[in-house]
């Protein structure tokens, strides 16, 4: 396993696909727009001009894309991957996405002999450019042990969750468990700053108890500060919420603080800030009337 | 500052007595129920009969009792505390109750010369037990710096957050953290239970990011196990959120993630659960129907 494959460059793909290049493997990159790639070039990438010539070169591709739909296209699509990839290729997606999607994926690699892997990542940009997401997979036992170095160069925490999907429901537990707590943290120091209290302060008091969560401790002081630059954009969260809300009404399941959630980050959308962090939910509590 | 009074001797007040008592400090003690004292009493504390009887000897008086409706009697009722006490006396209510209520004891307090502080506490019976308590405080800050080496006695991460009530507001920030972040936990673990996962894996995968949390580490294991027992009582848990929404209300800030988790574990209560742990809210998950 030398020749990887790393389909988008964004700001998780970049840095990702940076840790492969200094550990030594042989990179192989494409992006929808090619000036992300330069940097990783000069470094030692080779540019594919598209899917199916990335394709004919690799022995695992790794895609870190940004939507369900680019997923689907590139792994389903007429020059996609599934289409294009040699017999035994490990095909591991890292995009967060939809679990459903994921199990398709696996079915259609099966079928022409792939080995397909979910697997999401959480810990974001700094996570990504420090080496220590954490990472939550999907498919066959065997094809995450084969792939597991190249988690551990861009990971820390790195586990095996299950059969094909299993690494996408993981990451909605995740964006869910985070859902809810956002609206707490809003809640909490709008709450604070209404009775008068110094919110710094407050912080002082809660956020290492009961009520302490990483949302609390990171997220709460960029709040106080009206800092709303991303960090976790508005927008990703959205459709992670949409995925995860999805997959929830299809098991049967009711989740109505994940409910609340996406509808008060679609009106914060609405109102024009979904290239915002997620701390940005802050507005719609700092916005009430007196 | 010698002699101490300490009105309310259930799990938490037993346990704050005790560290008072080992510190060298006299202490007065009164109980609804006598049989609560006893330990104490072996251990060197005084028992009086009454509130008067208790305010006449004392210097400090500390109350930890259970509803807003029971600190109102101790402090404003013919036979409470302002009415009773000698001037000077410090005045430490250090139940979760009204911040409203804070105010008036204080006001009350003022005209008779009477020096009052709301000091709830977070941390729990383990806090209690330890001497860990977080303690949050409001009323006269040269009130604070006098009785603090109580505090130092009974708790670690002691703050003080303003005027009278301050202490009460910011234990309701508190209680709104967890309230929505409860939701989520809830729905995160039961997500990851119908989908099919191992829902101790998936906290091995996200506890420790983004979605972490006091309550998704500590909870969460609790719910996956069945184990119910409290910990923080339920019905304890929904008199907080009712003082904390009918604050939110009286400032005219809309907390819908409170009201949501308010309204969840009212259910959870009439199903017959009040005396459970908050987490017991996991109830209403497992209980949806396939």
């Amino acid at each position: 396993m030398k020749n990887i494959g790393f389909i988008g460059l964004g700001v998780m793909g970049a840095s990702m696909a940076g840790h492969l290049l200094k550990a030594g493997y042989s990179l192989h990159v494409y992006n929808r727009t090619r000036v992300k790639a330069e940097k990783l070039i000069e470094q030692g990438a080779s540019w594919e001009e598209d899917v199916p010539s990335l394709a004919s070169k690799c022995d695992s591709i790794i895609t870190m894309v940004g939507f369900p739909r680019d997923v689907e296209e590139i792994y389903l699509g007429q020059r996609g991957l599934i289409e294009n990839a040699r017999t035994g290729t490990y095909l591991i997606d890292m995009t967060t996405s939809s679990p459903e999607l994921a199990a398709r994926i696996y079915v259609a690699s099966k079928k022409r002999g792939l080995k397909a892997l979910d697997a999401p990542v959480s810990g974001g940009d700094k996570g990504a450019r420090e080496g220590t997401l954490s990472v939550m997979v999907g498919g066959d036992p065997e094809d995450f042990d084969e792939v597991r170095p190249l988690f551990e160069v861009m990971g820390k925490n790195i586990v095996y969750q299950g059969e094909a999907g299993s690494g996408q429901h993981t990451k909605m537990a995740n964006q869910i468990a985070i859902a809810s707590n956002m609206i707490g943290v809003c809640e909490a120091i709008s709450y604070a700053i209404k009775a008068g209290l110094d919110p710094d302060k407050v912080l002082a008091s809660i956020a290492q108890g009961a009520a302490g969560s990483w949302s609390l401790s990171n997220l709460a002081p960029r709040m106080i500060a009206g800092n709303f630059d991303p960090g976790f954009y508005v927008k990703h969260f959205i459709k992670d919420m949409k995925i995860a809300l999805e997959s929830a009404d299809r098991m049967g399941l009711d989740t109505p603080g994940l409910e609340m959630a996406l509808s008060m980050y679609k009106k914060l959308a609405l109102h024009g800030h979904d290239n915002e962090g997620t701390q940005a939910l802050f507005r719609l509590y700092s916005a009430q009337k007196d």
